[in-house]
């Protein structure tokens, strides 16, 4: 018989998690706020549930996928929320972006209930997670995550450990999505700075990212600034400046003066006050650097 | 016999540069400021110059290694200058980083002389280059940069096509340093914010260097910053500095604003202003960071 | 007989107003968490109150100078709030600094109850509300601030109405302090140039405080500034941050991307992470431009 | 007999300096590029001039008011120059604004040919200048000060006295035209902040001007830049960014870092990328501020 597993979310990256876990044997308790996404699984993997507390039921793990703090709190201590049923001893897996204050909220909330909180973002666009290629940031008690370790491995290309703090995984995180739009920011301006000079940028993005920088971060994004290619929508400006946002929360708590994030969050803020919430995040990016050369 | 190169700037960068060249059978005619420095050199490989003139004379390629746009003008417009022997059809190879402005005018000069000016700066520490490691960046005339090609060869590890501007391989190798020190800013940023949040920063760097930042930029300054090890100086604050300020120089030339070129000059002037001049450029910006942030 | 007003708040600020208050014939109730600092007042023109609902029971009117939106807050709905017995009718007159978001909800929560909000923050230092030399920015329904009006008068050289919105004088009043705290940055900046210029500090802010910019401002802090004394701590690093992280807050909430707040927010954000939270903020601001540009 | 005087510069600031000279009882001999300018002037009172070298002769005063460091340094060195004419002992009054490492220069050249220069740069509008309501900022050697003073009084409300370096009130100009834009830079963002809150930015402005920021500075550009009026150009943006650019570069030159004035600069940089060089540098600023948070 196969293992139940609760699920809640069915966004861009929660949709290709699922699909994995149930193609690795789990038997999935899903709720979605909008019911339509539950479409998108194998119907004879899952349970249609009509509440957290529903796919919380009897299970040994639970996975969320959601958008922000304010959703993870309350998909806990809702009327319905998954605390009023998740079995003692069984694990929330983590996997939204959130703050490490917030996840440490959630810690306490689930010791004073006698169920576990792991917290375990992932690197990786929708794409990535629909092949196994996330990389899973881990942090929580050694013997949950022990426990937690196959059904991670089945969704990820690797697990790297931060230790038994709560909010740690999620300090990774932040700092993770900061660095990938400061890298953003930086290949913006390079490659204007580039184009004013009537040198190509794409050879320029060409070069750089097939020697000094290249990782994934600079192949992927810097083909898309080089190349002004915004037809893609994976990630909303929107969402890009709530990331921002947060880091530079996490600026102000921790007392950590950080002129990048500043300027990056102004851009994104800039970004919005245009109206471009539902641009790509890369877009929102590159054409405030451009706009602000006056290049087309 | 052997092919006669003119060879001028033994630093750093210069000598294991003109280390590779005898290497691959060249005869070197040196000319260097210090002349102690011609010792390290093979002694029956080289001739040694009393004067760039001296250097230029009868070889048909001279190679110059120099710290800056006044140094590589005056080599070829002093009264001993290169342009005073450079046979006509001999071809100025000149590594240094420096304004695309000045290349163009040095491109005027040279042809104005007869002789040729070929734009090849290079990527790389000086391990790199005594390992022929290095990234050619080039641009210039096509004859000439075919001709040049055998020469370039025997010292790096591939040579990039910028076409035929004599500006725009230094466009290409100042961009790529402000990639590197925003890189270097936005690292030290990212790190000392998790070691605020009681996250091991070298564990955080580690992970980043190998999975979405794995270049050598990320890995090699991504380990200095997070260990805040800054006993090696590859390359003095001073000279990061000197870098910061032609690039805020190309973007106000060309109206290209640049929030994270003006956060970088200001980090690295800071440090010029606290007498840090002869330190790593790595402990610059990382220190500077550290230190806004109360933290040791 | 003397008309009763409760009061709340004795700080560098309260204490004065609460004192011209007295002098202009009110008898106040009133409450301090720190009992000791009542000993500051005319006995025979005070009530002591051991509780904000004590403080406010049967008064027309309630002034309260409390330190941040949360105090505020907790002052109106705690278990021994003045919503428990302020009647019906009757004003809160709220000198705090906070945001305009606040006092919103602060304006409902009154509404709800059967009393009014009005919002007056005011600008001016101990020695300026001991000389009755505030300004008061009002905002609220047109009777109410009719009503309060003689009160006002009695602390302040002028009011000024910015109409009937419960938070706009509150973004007034964040405004202006993001102006001062600006005005001081600049003043910094200027002066520190002029110094390492060889030009005397002192007599560049005199000749700008007494001709382009001779306003009270530029004159109070331009004189500390350009002495670099910091020797009275007229107000903290720490309650300056705090104004500098509401507005931020406020350009976040409203979209306005504003440069000048976000490199004020990192220079003050620094002072904390150095533990200079009970310096004034004339330091925290003018050391820390000084310390970059490595001048003592 | 009327005292002779030679005049060069005919621009908005030069020509009412020229007219109240001449109603002071000088005499001028007056050069400028574009002759037709000159028909401004009292003809009975001048006399027309076909070179600077002209302009100069047999005075006791020369007075330029020319744009930039280039164009004084032309006039002194140029093949009909005023050190070709300029009797010895004969004082040079330069009005320009410009870099005090050029004005060593020019006193330096000055020196050599037996005459003297004196740094007078101005404070005021055309309108100030015409009402003899400029600010002389004074710096040299203390009896040619003294010489000049009569003359320099007849333009001026007040003469303030630097000292007897040559650069001294270039330091004190460029740092007053960085304290004027960043107060515009600190009123757009400030009132773009209010507005977006509903309050009315003009509100704002008269009651900042008239009470905290009472100045000059404060109350002509707060009311342009509150009531968003550009139609009168009385300084362009390319001449902004012009002063801009010589204050980033004393920063750089003294090492002092000022994220101030790299705010300014970009802000006017980008200006000029957008094609807005002969708006008024008012409109450069405020408009950058609103374009930025989506405000008409």
């Amino acid at each position: 018989m196969k293992t139940k597993v609760g699920f809640i979310g069915l966004g861009n990256l929660g949709t290709p998690i699922a699909q994995n876990l149930i193609e690795a044997g789990y038997h999935l308790q899903v709720y979605n706020r909008t019911s339509s996404k539950l479409e998108a699984l194998d119907q004879n993997s899952i349970t249609r549930c009509s509440s957290p507390a529903e796919s919380a039921d009897g299970v040994a793990f639970i996975v969320t996928v959601l958008s922000d703090d304010k959703a993870v709190k309350e998909i806990l201590t809702n009327e319905n929320g998954i605390l009023k049923t998740l079995p003692e001893g069984a694990v929330h897996i983590s996997v939204s972006t959130i703050l490490p204050e917030t996840a440490k909220e959630l810690d306490v909330l689930h010791r004073a209930a006698g169920s576990h909180y792991l917290t375990s973002p992932v690197f990786g666009r929708p794409e990535a997670a629909a092949a196994k290629k996330l990389w899973v940031c881990l942090s929580g008690p050694e013997e949950i995550k022990e426990a937690a370790r196959p059904l991670l491995e089945s969704i990820s290309q690797g697990i790297i450990d931060f230790g038994e703090e709560a909010g740690a995984a999620n300090v990774v995180k932040l700092t993770g999505n900061f660095m990938i739009q400061a890298s953003m920011e930086m290949m913006a301006e390079a490659y204007t700075l580039a184009e004013k000079y009537q040198v190509d940028r794409t050879k320029v993005a060409d070069f750089f990212g097939s020697t000094l920088f290249n990782s994934p971060i600079f192949k992927t994004y810097g083909k898309m600034i080089a190349e002004k290619d915004y037809s893609q929508v994976g990630f909303t400006a929107q969402l890009g400046y709530k990331d921002a946002k947060l880091v530079f929360s996490m600026s102000q708590q921790s007392q950590t003066p950080m002129p990048f994030i500043s300027a990056i969050h102004n851009r994104l803020l800039s970004a919005l006050a245009k109206g471009w919430n539902q641009r790509d995040w890369v877009e929102a990016i590159s054409r405030g650097v451009t706009d602000d050369a006056g290049v087309e």
